[in-house]
C-alpha cells in the first residue's frame, strides 16, 4: 500500500467540498475563503492511550477523532468548516482498515456540513489520528472563548453527564449490562464510542450571549477548574442539579462506583459548560430548547474568587479531578 | 510530567501573537481574522520513519517539521500566518526534550513570522510531530496551486538540488565527509536537517504571475509527476540545465552514486518547482532574484501531453522516482 495510492482513494469518497473551499485535498495546501474569523483546534488519539482497537470499530475510532475536535468548535459557538486529518497506519492496519477509518471520519462529516480538506498519512508504530479542524463565525466577537465568564454568571450544561463514563464501565466489564435494560446500556456505550459534537446547541449558547464556554473533554471537575482560572472567577457546583445520564445510578452501583465522581471527574461527555448573565439565562433556556437535541440545565454559578467547587446536597464538597493525558 | 503543566509552560515561551489572532493557545479553540483567502496544509512527522533522534537534535527535529509544512505555504504563494503543533511524547521523552523541540519550532515560527496559534500534546510510542500551517492571501486567485500549468509553460526551479540527499549520505556514512571541504559538507548536511522554506521566493513567484507551484519534498521526478498530472501537461526537464548543489558531485563520487540521479529522486530539498508563461519568465526571474536569497532557474518546459522525462545531455531519459511514505 503506498501513501499515493491510498490518498487518491479517500478522494474519491470524497463529496463535494463546502462553499467556502476552493481547492480542496489534493495540492500542497486546501485553499478556502473563510469570510469572517475562523476557529481553530487541534486534537491528538493515540492507540493505547485514547482508545482500543478491540473495544471500537476503525469506523468508530475515526468518527470519535472527528467528533472529539468539533466538540471543541462547538464549545467556540462556531460553525463547523474544514478537517484536515493525519493519519498514522500502524503495520498491521490494511488499506481496506484505512478506509473503513475515513468512512467513519466523512459519515460525521458530511453530518455536521464538514469538508475533510486536506490531510497526511504515514506509517506509525501505533494507529495514530491528529485532527485539525476549522470553524466559522462571522465576526471574532461572535465566538465565545474561555474567559468571558463573570462573577454572578450563571453556569449552564447541555444535555446529560456521566453517560460516557458509564459507557466506558460498560465496555471494561460486560458483565454490568445485567444493571440496566439492554437499550440503557447501548446508549451509555454509545455515549462512549460516539460522542455527538453539541454544535447547534453551541452556536444557540453563543447568539444568547454565553460569555465563557467549554466543552467537557476532561470530566467536568476538571473542565470547570479551567474555565473558572481562564475567567478569573470562582465557580460553585449544585451536585444536586447536575443532569446525571440515565442508568448512570445503576451501572455505578454495580460496578461498585460513586456516580457523582464519575459524572464529575469521567471524561469524554462532550457536554458544554458555558457561564451567561443570568438575564440572558431564559433566552439560552429557549434558544438551546429550540434545536431540539437536549435540554440545558443550571447548575451552579460563577463567584469572585478561584477554584471550583461542587457542593453536596448535604452540604459536602467534592474535589474536582479532570483527565491528564500524559499523567 | 503533566499535559496541562507542560502545555503552561509551552505558552510562556509564546511571543506575542500575530495581527490575525484574537484568541491563542490555552482556549478550545483558536480565533483569527483571516482577512482573505487562507491556504492550509498538515505533515506529519514520525520516529524512525521520518527522522532518527541520533542524528539531529530535538531542536532540529522540531524546526525541520514546521519547515516542511511552510514549505507547502511557500509553494501556494501564501505568506505564513498561524501553526499548530501535535507532540506525540514517547515514553523516554522528558519535559525538557519537549521544550527544546518545541523552542526548535518557535525559533522558526519567528523567523518566518508565524504564529504558534494552538496545539496538542499526548503519549505516543514514538515521537510524533503533526503541524497544521495556514497562510494567507488577499483572494484565493493570488495563491497557485497545482493545476494551472499549460502547454508551453516554461518550467522554474529555485535553489539547488541534491544537497539535502547529499547531507543525507554525510549523515549516514560521516567517512564521506572526506570528499569536500569542512564548510562545504557541513552546509550539505544543514540542507537534509534545516531546510529553508522558500516563503519569500513562493510569493514573488507568484506574483510574477506562476500557474502552477509545487515544493520538491519527494524530489523533483515524482514532484513533477505531480505538476504534470494535476495540471495535465506532460513536462520535460533538461538534466543539463538543472542546478545542482555545490558539493554534490563529489560527495556522491565518494559515495558510488549518480549524483543526477541524487538530485532527481533525493526528496527534501524544499525548493520550489514552478509553471510559468514564458513571457512571464523574465519578471519571474527578477522577482526572485529581487528577493537576495536564491536563484531562479529554467529547467525545462511543460508540453502537450503526460508524464515527465528528464532528457540527459546525451539524450538519453532519465525515469523519475519519488518518495512514497508508506512504500
Amino acid at each position: 500500500m503506498g501513501e499515493f495510492e491510498l490518498l487518491a482513494k479517500v478522494r474519491e469518497r470524497l463529496p463535494p467540498a463546502g462553499a467556502r473551499v476552493r481547492i480542496a485535498s489534493g495540492d500542497d495546501a486546501a485553499v478556502t475563503v473563510p469570510g469572517g474569523a475562523t476557529a481553530t483546534s487541534v486534537d491528538a488519539l493515540v492507540e493505547g492511550v485514547h482508545f482500543r482497537r478491540d473495544s471500537a470499530t476503525l469506523a468508530q475510532i475515526g468518527r470519535k477523532a472527528l467528533a472529539s475536535a468539533l466538540s471543541d468548535l462547538a464549545a467556540m459557538g462556531a460553525e463547523a468548516g474544514e478537517a484536515y486529518v493525519v493519519v498514522g497506519v500502524p503495520p498491521d492496519l490494511d488499506e481496506d482498515g484505512c478506509l473503513e477509518l475515513v468512512d467513519g471520519i466523512l459519515a460525521l462529516a458530511n453530518e455536521t456540513g464538514t469538508t475533510l480538506a486536506g490531510g497526511d498519512v504515514t506509517r506509525a508504530p501505533a494507529l495514530t489520528l491528529a485532527v485539525t479542524v476549522v470553524g466559522h463565525a462571522p465576526t471574532a466577537e461572535q465566538l465565545v472563548g474561555r474567559a468571558g465568564g463573570a462573577p454572578g454568571d450563571a453556569l449552564v450544561l447541555t444535555g446529560e453527564i456521566g453517560g460516557a463514563a458509564a459507557g466506558l464501565l460498560l465496555l471494561e466489564q460486560p458483565e454490568l449490562a445485567a444493571s440496566v435494560p439492554e437499550a440503557t446500556a447501548e446508549r451509555l456505550r454509545r455515549r462512549q464510542l460516539d460522542p455527538v459534537p453539541r454544535l447547534a446547541a453551541g452556536r444557540a449558547l453563543a447568539a444568547a450571549g454565553a460569555r465563557a464556554m467549554i466543552d467537557l473533554s476532561d470530566g467536568l471537575g476538571g473542565d470547570a477548574v479551567h474555565l473558572a482560572a481562564s475567567s478569573g472567577v470562582a465557580i460553585r457546583i449544585e451536585a444536586g442539579a447536575l443532569p446525571l445520564a440515565s442508568g448512570l445510578a445503576e451501572v455505578a452501583a454495580a460496578a461498585n462506583r460513586d456516580p457523582l465522581e464519575l459524572a464529575a471527574s469521567g471524561g469524554e461527555d462532550y457536554e458544554l459548560l458555558a457561564a451567561i448573565a443570568p438575564e440572558r439565562l431564559a433566552v439560552a433556556m429557549e434558544r438551546v430548547g429550540a434545536v431540539g437535541e437536549i435540554a440545558l440545565t443550571q447548575v451552579g454559578e460563577a463567584l469572585d474568587g478561584e477554584g471550583v467547587e461542587i457542593r453536596l446536597p448535604g452540604g459536602a464538597i467534592l474535589e474536582p479531578a479532570g483527565f491528564d493525558q500524559l499523567g
